[in-house]
């Protein structure tokens, strides 16, 4: 089977570096062009490359970053980009992208929260992928736009879709303490974070809360119709480099759940990727740890298997259960399951379901 | 006017030096003995300083650390001894310097919740004091012991109090962001701060809550009624020096409050140091930060004024209001409010009431 | 007497806000008007402000940034200028400043290496202080320009002088651990920093060896010639905040120093403003630690007293000497001593020396 | 072939995790039972396991560590023990092993300057190894002990190699940015090194120079003639995690340098590992970095390869050429090549040489 071809838009980041991670050899997809928006174009990805625990291959190691060109694309028939671009080059570029036929998989915030966009988590709402379809008609796409949600809210979502398929509950409670990696290069000033917590995140908290809703909710062959859940973020950036480490306070309607079926609540955990056997796929969406002091950024943000999957797996420790108030942490990859991984594995669930 | 006569037990950690700095030049106490309980005996003050922004005088820098002795506390004439000893080590020397005739003011956790014991922030509940007339009977004591808080509860309780005057509420979400001078040295190791997060600081979560009931509770000459109230937290260790951060998220019941009614209700708020004007007292307990990324541990740790009161106003931010949700961070300097000045106020606090 | 008339030129940055701390209660110089080139201009001083350290008093902490105006420090009678500004700006701004009568005493670098310009370090070379009047003579000016030093270089310098005067060598081999505080606001990126070591700062090693040279050098009354000596630098940023620490070996020629001799060389060191007492010299320029682990960034960048000259001292200390070689780490507060202090301290000599 | 049996002396700290992590899949070596001194005893590998960039393999995850025993060794038929011991400890275990007939490839310092053991770093002094014959002879061991070097001095010996080959020069001056790792666990704590640097490491001096003397010195049969070169180091602690940098300067003797001679002295460099293409050999020993900002800890730390041999090559870069001063930084991974990598490579040595 020939690979078809993609192409990253917005290749030098912390999350294009990480689109081009997953792909360097993929089984399904291969890297034809890394798109560069910025003074990058020119260089090779190994110059380039902030990533020390990712050995390039030779190939990819001097591939060149190229200045970003739909009709360079089109010319060299690239089926999928992977997006990575500041959302307001990606409004512009992805549109355009994906009328010329391109299968766009974003990790950008452009088109999120757009009626006709799914925001695919695919453990959570693999049906969203549907809503396509429809895209293409209302905008005369030939290809079409699907987007990963932000970072912060993958972790928090991937933890409460097996909470909400089994319990009732209506407000969740969540403070992070995000990486360092999740402002994208050059990002926050080492002033403002060295040995300090910066307590604000422009637009973070408004994000977890609607993408959450969305991303939660059903998908009714027309709408995605968000769901009645209300999520209270306190978002704050902490001098780690990579994983978002989020505390999780949830007062459970009805009957009290005990520690153990909350736990196997979250250890049963398994969605569509794990039952296609889609290469990104963590073998396990939910790993729970057992011990008293993890998830700890530093020693589980890579958290997932096989190998191609590491990154993958949102980590979930310290639950605690006092009367009906359930309290956890998780922590995701803020690049990886929380950017460039989710997209990945989105690109491998549109391939399955004959959408390139 | 001659000064009163004190000691430090415990004087070589983080919080005991923070009593050396509070007391170096106080207009009603004078340090008399630092005493150690470790390998540091003999050494003189200026060697095992660790607080660059504070500077030794002469005299004090001078001092020797000696070996901790209720005997020649006695012989000296001791009258008041801050107590910044572990607490398996304060269980036992405390009570014996109570016997002797010292008024211990205490950072220690060890009799914090025993019932005729006060945990004293005075602008919450300066008349929690009148208790020790009660201990020293109850237990055949000359002098007597008050603790001050855990470092993190004290913030929340400052911040707090306002709001219990005010509205109903029942459950407080909070998660803290705490500084490693908040596990004393040698304390955490670097393995497991150096850019990451460290989410377990055992028995902190429950300290948390039964600290905070008792502190907020009433006085009714007889015993303190804890505050039916639940403090619900995540406690985490960081990599900054100094300062708890902490996000608090509160369900108002009944009519729901306005942003500025909030404001305003922390920013009026004082208490009996501030009206008795006591060395020590800031002029305003709480101080309100009207920008969007404040309170910071590294900027606003040492608020506080007069010069004297530096680290000893809590700051509160980024306050939030939607429907009946109470959003807010507030920040605790956790070895001077949370520790040492909050028990140097508290000796204000006795002396001025005639217990000593 | 009346205070001298002053404003800082660029008082918004990490330098900018030091003349602002060191001006704020100065008994000589009264704080006119802080410009700014940035953003930041109209804003309250209190609401940019990034020093913890230094508690603004209210005048201070209500003044207003303004735009940077040589007619409107003109009209505001204004007679100093402290430079804080980038040095392109400071190229033009400067000349412009010193044309209309101003004093300018800059930490740009600007003009540091013209011919008649001073860089002025006043423990070392006091009286390059005199070819101000040769360059207002060359330049025409009304006012002059003289320059402190490059924050590395000073550290170095005045912990060079006490030995240049006792001992012959001609290379100085330095290594450098640059805090983050040295490359403004916003700076060093965190993802470059962040557990990380950055082995390049631009031009660094060039200013330290240029530098060196001509502050150790001889005025003759018409030149200033260089001292014949070779600063070989390696010059890296490293995650601390304040404080440049330097390694520093150097082979002395001809009998071997014991390393009392060195002691007592350091410590005994003294210049100008100590002798003039001036205000901002702080009672020894070179402090000596004899202890296994000084100095360090975090408890020595504030050497200095009394406490006007806090940060004004450069520490010494691991003095090793091993047959001819000396070793030894220096300190240096990098935007006081190596920046703003020092020019203060240098409008405090050209007071005193009738200059203004 | 059967592979031979292993064991690791000390496997919970930080090097000796690495060992587990380089014998967990090696194609020569099974690593049989993990030893430890500590109170980690009884806890499984992946309990204690502090390498988030390394994957346990299931068998090795589920290996628990057992008490340390020389008998149990030898009733596993233990052949090569890895040694991660304290100094101390490692002083009796080790002698009591080897004469029991094991051989000991250990990262101790205890042995390293006994005149019959070799410390063995082989692209520099493979012919080393070839003491071991007569230290079995002198201490009647059945077993041997070969020792790597002391983590600082490992990255200058493997960057002096090439240099000394080619050039004259008898001083080297050094300044070391040593990670925190390399204090082992628990180590330094985080008070005394968050954002600050720490200048002393207790012996780590000493150890530079004595250490780099034999390892480049010559073995003429009888033994190991110490190089005449004086190595004058400055030790410095900073808070990166993993990878020690190093700023060299050295003044060579006789005709200047060119900067592309000595860049090409450095990458053409290579030695017996990588004639004998043994399996953690990095291909190329040195590599030569051409940009302006590295090695840097964080990006380079883990360089080498193949796969098996990440770690193991010493980065060299910002090389500078001033009249006869050659200046250059080295990085090398101060728990892998300076420490269990190392070890590792020494026991492929002594297989291919039929030691075992």
């Amino acid at each position: 089977m020939n690979k078809i071809r993609a192409a990253i838009f917005g290749a030098s980041g912390m999350v294009g570096q990480r689109f081009v991670s997953m792909l360097q050899d993929h089984p399904q997809i291969e890297l034809i062009a890394a798109y560069s928006s910025d003074r990058s174009r020119g260089r090779r990805l190994e110059d380039i490359w902030k990533l020390p625990e990712i050995t390039l291959s030779e190939d990819t190691a001097s591939m060149k970053l190229e200045k970003l060109s739909i009709n360079d694309a089109v010319k060299k028939r690239i089926e999928i980009a992977f997006g990575a671009l500041p959302a307001d080059l990606a409004k512009q570029v992805e549109i355009e992208a994906a009328s010329a036929g391109l299968a766009i998989f974003s990790n950008a915030s452009a088109y999120r929260m757009e009626a006709d966009v799914p925001i695919l988590i695919p453990e959570i709402n693999f049906d969203h992928l549907g809503i396509v379809d429809l895209q293409r008609e209302n905008r005369e796409f030939k290809g079409f736009i699907v987007t990963n949600a932000n970072c912060s809210v993958t972790g928090l979502a991937v933890a409460l879709k097996p909470l909400v398929d089994r319990y009732s509950f209506s407000d969740v409670h969540v403070s992070t303490y995000q990486a360092i990696s999740g402002a994208g290069y050059p990002g926050i000033p080492s002033l403002d974070i060295n040995a300090n917590c910066f307590p604000f995140i422009k637009n973070e908290e408004e994000k977890m809360n609607r993408e959450a809703r969305k991303i939660l909710g059903e998908y009714n062959g027309k709408d995605i119709v968000p769901r009645d859940i209300e999520v209270w973020p306190h978002c704050v950036r902490v001098p780690s480099r990579d994983g978002h480490l989020e505390a999780v306070s949830i007062s459970i309607e009805g009957e009290q759940p005990t520690l153990e079926e909350v736990v196997k609540t979250f250890s049963s955990f398994t969605g569509m990727p794990q039952k296609l056997r889609l290469p990104s796929a963590p073998e396990k969406p939910v790993i729970v740890r057992r011990e008293d002091d993890r998830p700890q950024p530093l020693l589980d943000a890579m958290a997932g298997s096989p190998a191609r999957a590491r990154g993958m797996a949102v980590s979930v420790g310290r639950i605690r259960v006092d009367r009906n108030l359930l309290r956890f942490f998780c922590l995701v990859h803020n690049t990886i399951r929380g950017g460039a991984g989710d997209s990945v594995l989105n690109a491998e669930c549109a391939i399955h379901e004959g959408k390139i």
